[in-house]
């Protein structure tokens, strides 16, 4: 009995991550109901997004020019290129105020399962981004979950095989962390990986 | 440093009830680099949305024409109105089986804080719809949320005053609970003991 186009509209939100039948339906009412603005604003914004957004032909991150603002600086050192999943993850990196290199992002990770394999994660344009050879060190900061840590793995090999130094962001007990309360996985690998002072 | 027309999108979806700005950007990320269609299957559903569907002249529920199905069909009993907060509630009381009378989706319930009162519930249009002396009777079916019940008291008052009979679902429905989340044989227990007001 409801309408096709309010059917349309609920699946088309069932289709976002994370959205259920039951939200989707409360997503559509409050756009259709309470802020017809929004959902004008909603549809202006992914078509915009849509139609300008690329990926950097350097980094890969998403940008509205052929290669971004970070690729393009001369303040930041393009001997150290950092591999990140996401968008995301360059940023939360950024926010250390740590790193000054430069990123690749792979816009991902391996996950066979979701049918996401190197091909899926353009791994080739990685190679052809390293092959630069300015490119002095790879550090590899994809997330500890065995996907991260399986692309980690497979991106380390393809690297290694052509001669270039590959480093992997440190395991261990977080900062401010108490051992008491660190996942006994963790501890281990905290061990295992101990540095010398 | 992230391009406006990624965090124009971000900023659209964080607009959607229940989505904060992690979600939001989740959401970006999946649309741009994972579905792509589904991101342009969005923008056209929300336009389109606009674009067609309308509040139906009797019942006030969502419809793509001037009046819906439902209050067109003559196998409905003309002579009861169920009042329901949203479409949603609609549907779970059409689910029981357990009333085969016409309705009016109020689109909302009373909420100051919100700034949702009588002029935004339009209650002018249910006064209006209830002037049909074809309506023997009002069933009150907002939920029994603190919310709902001063709406239906309100609305039990403006009808009385017209010497409407005014009956609200009985409380089979848990105190504090949501219609959309009841199951359907304690709805239907509640329509066949609704008690007048």
């Amino acid at each position: 009995m409801s309408p096709s186009s309010l059917d349309e509209l609920i699946d088309a939100l069932r289709g976002l991550p994370g959205v259920g039948p039951k939200s989707a339906q409360r997503m559509a009412y409050h756009l259709l109901q309470r802020d017809q603005r929004g959902a004008e604003r909603l549809a202006r914004a992914l078509g915009n997004a849509l139609a300008v957004l690329r990926h950097c032909e350097r980094c890969n991150t998403f940008t509205e020019t052929e290669i971004c603002q970070r690729c393009a600086s001369p303040q930041r050192d393009a001997s150290l290129l950092c591999v990140v999943e996401m968008p995301a993850d360059l940023a939360v990196i950024e926010q250390t105020h740590a790193y000054n290199g430069l990123y690749y992002v792979l816009m991902g990770r391996l996950s066979p399962l979701d049918g996401i394999g190197p091909r899926e994660l353009k791994f080739d344009k990685l190679l052809a981004r390293v092959a630069d050879s300015t490119v002095q060190e790879v550090i590899l900061a994809t997330n500890f979950t065995n996907e991260g840590e399986a692309t980690a793995h497979i991106v380390a090999e393809l690297l290694a095989a052509r001669g270039i130094r590959v480093s992997r962001l440190s395991r261990g007990v977080p900062v401010g962390g108490e051992l008491e309360h660190t996942d006994t996985g963790t501890i281990a690998q905290a061990l295992v990986e101990r540095r010398p002072l």
